[in-house]
């Protein structure tokens, strides 16, 4: 099962732009103030880096990914979820579309 | 005044990619049923087509747009909303990026 919708949430209207518009998001809020965002990366090979720990969830699409430290590239389709550590960094090759949510903490 | 956030809403986590990308958006569903999206359109020059009515209501950067049978490229900035008639199209060109609520009927 993916989470197709995210109910009573507040949706920041602007998106996040990153690498020239191949990872494009939409920040949200929780009403207990927790901030996730929903986003999708298009075809491209990118290198993320965190700040607090995320877990990515893949709702949509597929990606391969290999977390700082490691040779290994995975691959996560919908409903899969990886971890980043914090202050860490992770590469994503992305075929078609990526379609994800992004927890932190 | 720009909106800058939608409180108290479904948002669906996959995005509408148009265009390659040049165009990513997210739905969100109002508790009532209404239905919007808040999306992004990035440097291009496109064509959209409307089946519904639809408001563009710019909530950050600035575009320039032609309503169907117009010649006038007219700009649209923060705060700034226009109106397209059902069943018709428009022309947005965008320099830097187009962050948008598209409020449909």
């Amino acid at each position: 099962m993916t989470t197709e919708k995210i109910a009573g949430v507040s949706v920041a209207t602007r998106a996040n732009v990153y690498f020239d518009g191949k990872c494009v998001s939409h920040g949200i809020t929780y009403p207990d103030g927790t901030q996730k965002s929903v986003g999708v990366v298009l075809p491209a090979t990118l290198t993320f880096g965190t700040g607090a720990p995320e877990i990515m969830e893949c709702v949509a699409g597929s990606c391969e990914y290999r977390l700082a430290g490691s040779d290994a590239w995975l691959a996560a389709g919908p409903g899969d979820k990886f971890s980043i550590p914090a202050n860490s960094s992770f590469d994503i090759r992305v075929a078609e579309a990526f379609h994800y949510i992004c927890h932190y903490g």
